[in-house]
């Protein structure tokens, strides 16, 4: 109370802050903090408000600033160099949320108890929730009114088995609700999606140019990398422009069947994209929320029939059979209640796919396979033909056990070729990967066959190379597991842009041995 | 990678820096954050480590410096104000636990699957954990290798009945281990708790003073307020002196039996610390988790007999007398299994109790009580006599039924009272509470009968009015749920030690209507 004693009995100015403080009331300060997840508010420990409102570490407190109402939840800040005693800071994204600026006086206040977190304390203690209730927690999931703390509780009461299939539905239903969904005007549009990504797995471009050449809508939209050295959006990328807005993703779809666009400008999941680092950082996989989560983007992404494809493997996601069909057996039937027409594909997720790591090297991959090229990576093609070929038959477009056959005679006489870049130049333009300028070799030491590869340690490489802001950067695979080498042959090779980024991969790599196995 | 590639092609000062962030190294730099629970690391977006290692907001960050290492959440920075390309920043309490100090070249790296994680995935999905698993995950919140959004997963998956009877048992125990045990080198020690407290409800100075007197040993320890105008260790120190070593208590409780003591000194459940804060931003009772919370305290505290004052009211943490009843079951039998002889009051808990709210106003209820006054408060009599006669049932002082009419009649004759007076002097000085210089009746606008009084209000009019910082301040309450008031008629008094502290607390004042509602 000191502060408050010397405000009270000094000038004017100090006065000020006594009734600003009686209000609850702090100045803004930004001090540039990006939390993503949640907003975040920086108190100091003896401001007036936090010591009168008992506001301690972790309080979840609403903000106001006229109209606009944010909740966010408390760091303590002891030190007074970052905040005078009448300052509070804001994490970025509250600073948009509550259209504040520099100087802007902040109301605060105790937030009364949410009626979404009973609902999440009545899935805790196991029972089923309803529509209503799952809108209710999926609406303040979306308006981050839930902490990160809370939003832990909810997805750990979710998991498992823990939510039935109308759950799972209602669940689904609430995420498409609270996002934004497009409409391409057409009666049936196609999506594909892949449950937890492989290294290298690019079949996106193959199977869209496949099936948009086969007369299919396919409007798709993918993500750019972020952790790994590489996402379709950034492969794309290299070839083409991807940044449309959804009026222009609709010209090109309208005019060639299928576009190949970076999704990040349409919020088309908002509850989701928050959902998912928190789930990320527990670990879990809750099935019914992935359900939800890939189902409610497909919807809202104007989808009417969807093909899936579940690699199963020990390093994959999803670990066997068993569970890769016990999955798909509920995203046909959850899709099914919400207008979806869902079909899976399992496949083989032991391996990386295709040679390259890195967007360049992955596009080169892509070309190949769409040219027919001799080298051209079979295990990629292989992967896109099937599933083109089952978008092919849910569509009628062939018999069903027909798909692949006429999916692989589409990729052979290169129509699918000239419908990629048909679409590429739709987007903007069409242009060949180019090559990075800096290349290091990396031999074998003594014959043998490759037993083992550490995809980790390759990705790492890759990104230290500089992929994917260094589109060129990567590596490029020589020797798939299984293969045969003596000693002198090359395994692999480190590609950056500048031989600084290449030397900066390569003193790392000096220190690891054991990126590929040989016995 | 613009970042890496100027300062690959700078001077050798700069080169220094890409080396570093090769071994994933960067500076500290101080900013005086505390996030309490959690260890927080601050880096750039665009930072070498962050950018090589895919760490982006949330990522779990393995911190080293020399063999010190912690695990801590990743909040990123965008603004280049804070922190340049080559540093980092850290909550206080992750500077504390690695030794380090502004400009240590610190390591990070991504950290490994927990083990503890595996166990919590296991309780997350429904299964029941052993003695192993429970002490690995115990002893990863205590050295906050969890985050709290781990740790919200946890106390979720224990949540309502969740945790059988062993896994209460086995949890209790983890918590104890992980702890500080204090042996008072007696047989029979005893302890008194209360689960939620009550506004005013200060039965400990007395039940201390009663047993104590009448020949038990109670070491008692109690905690200062963190949201509340007092706890009892402030009231305590309106009267004497509470911040005792392990040692002092010792010699306190060697010369009079007792001691009140505050606890924050010794940490005596340092995952109950952690747990608690988490568990109380979710506003879940795992009951698992507060039964293994209050037991292992306890015995951590040395104690062998305990009695736990459960109040029951609509307010109340307990709301019913059912729920009551059967964790009183519980405790009593997981009490057993870790030799804890335990005993349950239930008692209202549909009131605040006592007249005074703030640390001095607090201590003047108990002594009047202690000194017989005729106006002493006698709900806070009739608890610790009922408390206190509990104790010395169990102490096998007296027989089953006497209890209460006992501790009576050595509170009526003064003898808690000399007790009282003697611990407080072991203590070093027994003073009488202070009154305030600035003060403030309120009274009744029109007769009628006192219906409801709101306590949230006048605690925060008490903590406004500069309570517990200001140990005379706060609220004296003359007219309890009941009583009958003509206009004119005192209804409370605020308490402060400045007339600006006073201001303060009206101003708020002036704007509640509904403090005390009459009808």
């Amino acid at each position: 109370m000191a502060g408050t004693n010397r405000a009270y009995e000094s000038n004017c100015g100090i006065m000020m802050d006594v009734t600003n403080a009686q209000n609850n009331r702090l100045r803004l300060k930004r001090l540039g903090i990006n939390a993503q997840n949640e907003y975040l508010v920086f108190m100091r420990k003896d401001c007036p408000v936090c010591t009168s409102e008992g506001f301690e570490a972790l309080s979840r407190i609403k903000i106001s600033k006229g109209e606009q109402t944010i909740v966010a939840s408390l760091i303590v800040w002891d030190d007074e160099l970052q905040l005078s005693h009448d300052q509070l800071s804001l994490s970025d994204s509250a600073i948009e949320a509550l259209k504040a600026k520099e100087g802007d006086l902040l109301t605060l206040n105790h937030l009364n108890a949410l009626n979404s977190m009973s609902d999440v304390r009545k899935k805790i203690y196991g029972h089923r929730l309803n529509q209503t209730e799952f809108d209710r927690i999926i609406k303040d999931v979306v308006n981050r009114n839930l902490s990160n703390i809370q939003l832990s509780a909810f997805l750990a009461s979710c998991t498992g088995d823990a939510l039935d299939r109308d759950e799972v539905i209602a669940l689904t239903k609430s995420m498409i609700n609270v996002g934004f969904k497009l409409d391409w005007g057409k009666e049936n549009v196609f999506d594909k999606h892949c449950i937890g990504g492989l290294p290298g797995n690019r079949t996106t471009p193959l199977v869209v140019a496949i099936v948009a050449a086969a007369g299919l809508v396919i409007p798709k939209t993918s993500s750019r990398a972020i952790t790994s050295p590489a996402g379709t959006a950034d492969t794309m990328e290299v070839m083409t422009n991807v940044n449309l807005t959804t009026e222009e993703m609709k010209k090109v779809v309208l005019k060639e069947g299928g576009c190949l666009a970076w999704g990040g400008s349409v919020q088309l999941s908002p509850a989701d994209d928050i959902l998912i680092r928190v789930e990320k950082a527990l670990d879990i996989d809750s099935e019914g929320q992935m359900i939800a989560s890939v189902l409610s983007k497909k919807a809202a992404a104007g989808s009417t029939a969807v093909v899936i494809d579940i690699p199963v493997g020990p390093t994959a996601k999803i670990r066997s059979q068993k569970t890769a069909e016990q999955l798909s057996d509920k995203m046909v039937s959850v899709g099914k209640e919400i207008g979806l027409k869902v079909e899976v594909v399992i496949t083989d997720g032991t391996q990386p796919v295709g040679r390259g790591i890195g967007p360049a090297l992955e596009a080169r991959d892509v070309l190949s396979v769409l040219r027919n090229e001799e080298n051209a990576p079979v295990d990629l093609r292989e992967r896109a033909i099937v599933l083109a070929g089952k978008l092919l038959e849910m569509a009628g477009k062939v018999d069903l056990g027909w798909g692949s056959k006429i999916a692989s005679e589409i990729l052979q006489k290169g129509i699918a070729y000239k419908k990629f870049v048909a679409i590429c130049k739709a987007q903007g333009y069409f242009k060949e990967p180019e090559q990075a300028p800096f290349k290091y070799p990396v031999t074998a030491h003594e014959a043998g066959k490759v037993m083992e590869i550490d995809n980790r340690k390759l990705a790492k490489l890759a990104k230290l190379a500089g992929a994917p802001g260094a589109m060129t950067a990567g590596v490029l695979l020589y020797t798939p597991v299984g293969s045969t080498v003596k000693a002198g042959d090359l395994l692999y090779e480190i590609h950056a842009e500048s031989q600084g980024e290449l030397s900066y991969a390569l003193s790392y790599h000096e220190t690891q041995t054991d990126i590929i196995t040989l016995n």
